[in-house]
């Protein structure tokens, strides 16, 4: 299902606006060139219409929001949605605080989002799951978190991605497992971050953007796994490393030998 | 006196709220997951109450302040005292403009800091025995330090420390060095911010603040020394990856073999 | 011609006062310590005159920038120019968006610049040569580019740079062509701002900032070949580590025995 599509971003290079937080956000332009497509970080209200124009996606993370970063993002998605530009949507640490959570709906009601990822408890809780989240990590979640995601990505008309140690992707009907991955991804920040900015890519070169999610999860994952196993990993910060080669170095074979998803 | 509490960071893994500066954030927020804490970052003035609630320690760090992050620093230091959680302040390139030692002063009058912690320069001015600093490196301090630092612990009842070739901490009373580190930390960009963040996840766990910033600041410098050791090492950059990855594998054994501090 | 200017910064450690992007601003700082440089990164509209005052040279770069942090940059710039302190302009993304190349020109028309560097669509733009320009990438540059960079040097009694498979230096009289690089440098994010620090770092410590401009880009272009070379590098992640070490470990020789440029 997913074959090719590596090829198809390598050969498109999409461009990927981003409007991010300031933690990941070089990590984030790193791992968008690694893959093969284009990044460019703009967040002024007076430039974001302007550069999604140019660009092939979008991609929205709260992960250090203000109000105003809000407005910009809002902005600028509606634009994208005005150019049928997709909007993949981070909503980092949603439930963690008031301002995280109404964002996202301020967002979500404002913007056609295209995909929605989150960790269990930051989709748990806008699926109306409930969800416990400490900062922006998932601490508990609800075993009817499937059955909510369903209905939020088909009340959304967007797709779901719920990470974890097995990823889900629904498009309200068809459900994706994705196997892939390795404990060291966890050990480093703002891998869900990098992840948002991967399924940009996947997004900006493949319209359906149910078979670009997993797509984008198996190669993340799958490079996770080979970086894993390379003899320099001594820790985060080699694996870290380690991981981006394997993104830039990820082939349709490697992806092909690799993944481990199941569609139900 | 330090034994046993890398442990408890690793068992609590406390939540550390940092409001920083975006030179160093992506290296604070990994340095607290390699130490075995987790780290928050957020600033918006609408959200660092809410976001404090759920942390166990506070770190403030003014690296590339604006008055507007300032009165987020507050909001949220007011907040944390009220509730019991440590406050650690970094005053990045005090002394260097009126608006960072006039917004030091600014949080210090405003928030009871439980730790803070600056370059013997950033504490000179500060304690009042001067100092010089350019752009954020200290360039000249005073011998009188000591005395003053002892002495600013005393009036806002907070721990000092002092970081250089032997690191000084201070209750106003009892007065710690340690001596250990590598000269390569100073190679790279943020190492004091990168403490900061360490001793936020060590006062997460343990409640006496002169304890843990010694332990801070003991596993800091053992797993700088540790990594510096490495075949790896060829300058600061892989310097960085096996420091990060040192702290990752640092262990209460490689912490009692290493450790070189004495309290007078 | 460039002999002795590496010798030169790293006896004098400039300071280089950075107003920067949010992207790359940690490895700008970075570079500019492993050069021999010492960074600094404030954009406060209330400390900016304050910190440019210590600074031995000011780099301004818009890659993500906000009105407001355009203000802070022609606050430090006038007052560079007050003190005579050399002004390095890195205008990302002129071209891309109306709020990029309004934003330069407002720069150039309020401070004078000493050097402006950009690939060939920014310079294009700026220089009326046109260009075409995908987010922050030069995607086509016209043939007259060097007549046209020419003119803008002379107006603007600025050196101007244009980065490339063959960088150009001009002075609007004299040209200089540096053929040192390596195609990996282009496979990480802000190649182009780590070298707009390099070159506050060269123009801080010596005043024949052509001259500075060909060293620094010299030293990037050999550090970058060298670390091609390491066994170490499997992908970007890896080739970026070794780009920083070679940066630190570059000696007067080493640049002799590497440099490739002509001046005509």
């Amino acid at each position: 299902m997913i074959e090719g599509l590596l090829t198809k971003v390598r050969n498109q290079k999409p461009l990927v606006h981003h409007i991010t937080n300031i933690v990941t956000v070089n990590d984030c332009a790193n791992i968008t060139l690694a893959v093969g497509a284009l990044p460019v970080m703009a967040h002024a209200l007076e430039e974001v219409e302007d550069m999604v124009k140019a660009a092939s996606s979008l991609v929205l993370n709260i992960g250090t929001l203000t109000p105003e970063q809000v407005e910009a993002m809002i902005k600028a998605g509606k634009k994208a949605n005005d150019l049928g530009i997709p909007v993949v949507l981070d909503p980092v640490g949603a439930g963690a605080t008031p301002l995280r959570t109404e964002s996202t709906w301020r967002i979500l009601n404002e913007v056609k989002v295209s995909v929605i990822k989150g960790n269990s408890a930051e989709i748990g809780v806008l699926a109306g799951a409930g969800g416990e989240i400490r900062g922006v990590e998932a601490v508990k979640s609800n075993e009817n978190l499937l059955t909510a995601a369903k209905n939020m990505a088909k009340d959304l008309k967007s797709i779901v991605v719920i990470t974890g140690a097995t990823d889900i992707v629904t498009d309200g009907h068809r459900v994706a497992y994705v196997d892939n991955g390795h404990y060291l991804m966890g050990t480093i920040t703002g891998t869900g971050c990098m992840l948002a900015s991967v399924i940009g890519g996947f997004c900006g070169a493949e319209r359906d953007y149910f078979k670009a999610s997993i797509a984008a999860l198996v190669v993340f994952g799958v490079a996770g796994e080979l970086a894993a196993k390379r003899p320099e990993v001594r820790g985060p910060a080699s694996f870290k490393t380690c991981f981006f080669d394997e993104i830039f170095n990820i082939t349709e074979e490697k992806i092909k030998g690799g993944s481990k998803y199941k569609i139900a």
